[in-house]
């Protein structure tokens, strides 16, 4: 079943306000804000502990720090980022987090996440 | 000449403490995050009143308010925007924004601006 978001490709305004959230693991959740076949921008609330699980994908991820402090582990490499802060994984490049405290990721991929859209 | 972030391309992490500043238009000025060739995170922020005029470019823009209140018109359609609402500019569509109050956007490109780096 596709996602009520997959129906707004390429629309032009997204307001938080209006976008409902999806939990995805224990104490994490996210909105899926605009998107088109070639960009996508996600945001992804997490409690304090809660754990982005290693992962990869052919995808490639730019994410910004929003508010918080992460642990990010990209390959090999960790940092830990507070708002503001940045990481960039590239195609099926392994990462994952872990929010230190609580926090925001604002998630950019390229090409879009189609199968957060259940596509 | 080549901007200092051109040589980041696919780096992990970028640190915003580290990063300059460019200023780019009167009370308009932006930190280049991390980038690949083919997605880019940049941070924009604007004073009062501030304009980023109405421009197009073939790359896909998704943009993302992180604080203050804009006005952004896309193609013909116009929304006042705040913190965690987006926009999306698809390739070639014609954007620009206003500053209603101080704020700061985030803009992820598809492919990169490879203009900003001075390439």
């Amino acid at each position: 079943m596709s996602h009520p978001a997959a129906t707004l490709s390429e629309q032009p305004f997204a307001i938080a306000a209006e976008r409902a959230w999806d939990t995805t693991a224990p104490g994490v959740r996210r909105k899926i804000m605009v998107h088109g076949p070639d960009l996508m921008l996600v945001r992804v609330e997490f409690e304090q502990g809660a754990i982005g699980a290693r992962h990869h994908h052919p995808h490639r991820q730019a994410t910004y720090v929003l508010s918080g402090r992460f642990r990010a582990t990209i390959g090999a490499e960790s940092r830990e980022l507070v708002a503001g802060d940045c990481f960039f994984a590239a195609a099926d490049v392994p990462h994952d987090v872990e929010a230190l405290d609580a926090g925001a990721l604002l998630d950019a991929f390229t090409p879009r996440r189609d199968d957060f859209l259940g596509a």
